[in-house]
């Protein structure tokens, strides 16, 4: 294969986004199990100031819908940030998976010098040529919010591994 | 620029590295004026059963010099994993930093569809084309343990933000 901006990002998360969908699917399990209602796992944070799990999946789907269309010069859909279950939850990682399908992965691999313009919180506005949005901005904000997902429910005592975090990764193992 | 395995691979590392150092250097800061011996920082863990923060900068260390060194198709040198203060394990960044500097990038380049042996745990090898280690073992495995280094350090109180993780990127703000 010819490595490109887009296979640097693309199947990143096709296999990420249903990783956690797993890992959320094995939290409603857990917390039915131990009897703990559902949304005191969603709304646990690791630290008062840091997001809590909902957060921290929406973000998520987020960076990798934003960072995607942004790279492909579309315009993303906007989600409501509404979700209240880890169905939503799975349901807005499926929906997300389903729209990065429909990107044209040509415009993501011409983009590597196209200044990308991108919101910076309320206020601020950040710009970056698109070869270091993706290296310096998209995935290492994907990965942290995914690993911060996963360190909370690992931290409330759900029993998960690295393979639930890599997830349906294509390895041979011997 | 032209998009290729080397440039979604070094730059990041490059970056992050001393991102993580810096973080370090807070985390000693941190614990001198809350007179906490450092060890008690080093050693914190979010699970039992998860790493503690020694282990995770030493894992962030070998994922980009074990991985890069895979790709570009030599032997990367053997750390002795005995560090026991932050300034050792700023050193083995910086280590880390110089060394990946010496590997040549045309290899790794050339390395997207070569299949790639790599250690998994003490008695298995997993096996996978270039292009998707680099996507889904390399990065996610570096990223993962520079997140849960983070995480353990703003659980613990830390006041850094994701700045402090992203590091000095290549960024303009308006």
């Amino acid at each position: 294969m010819t490595f490109s901006m887009s296979k640097a990002l693309l199947p990143v998360f096709e296999i990420e986004l249903p990783a956690l969908s797993g890992i959320l699917e094995k939290a409603d399990a857990y917390a039915s199990t131990k009897k703990i209602d559902a949304s005191v796992l969603l709304n646990w944070r690791l630290a008062p100031d840091m997001f809590p799990l909902v957060r921290q999946v929406q973000i998520v789907a987020d960076q990798a819908k934003n960072g995607s269309s942004r790279l492909a010069g579309v315009e993303a859909p906007r989600y409501e940030d509404n979700e209240t279950s880890t169905d939503q939850l799975r349901a807005r990682l499926a929906k997300t998976v389903a729209y990065l399908k429909t990107l044209d992965s040509k415009q993501i691999d011409a983009a590597a010098d196209r200044e990308i313009t991108f919101p910076l919180g309320p206020n601020n506005k950040g710009q970056m040529k698109g070869g270091d949005y993706l290296n310096h901005f998209v995935l290492p904000n994907f990965y942290f919010h995914l690993a911060i997902a996963y360190a909370i429910l690992r931290h409330c005592g759900l029993d998960i591994g690295k393979r639930d975090f890599l997830g349906a990764i294509p390895m041979k193992m011997t």
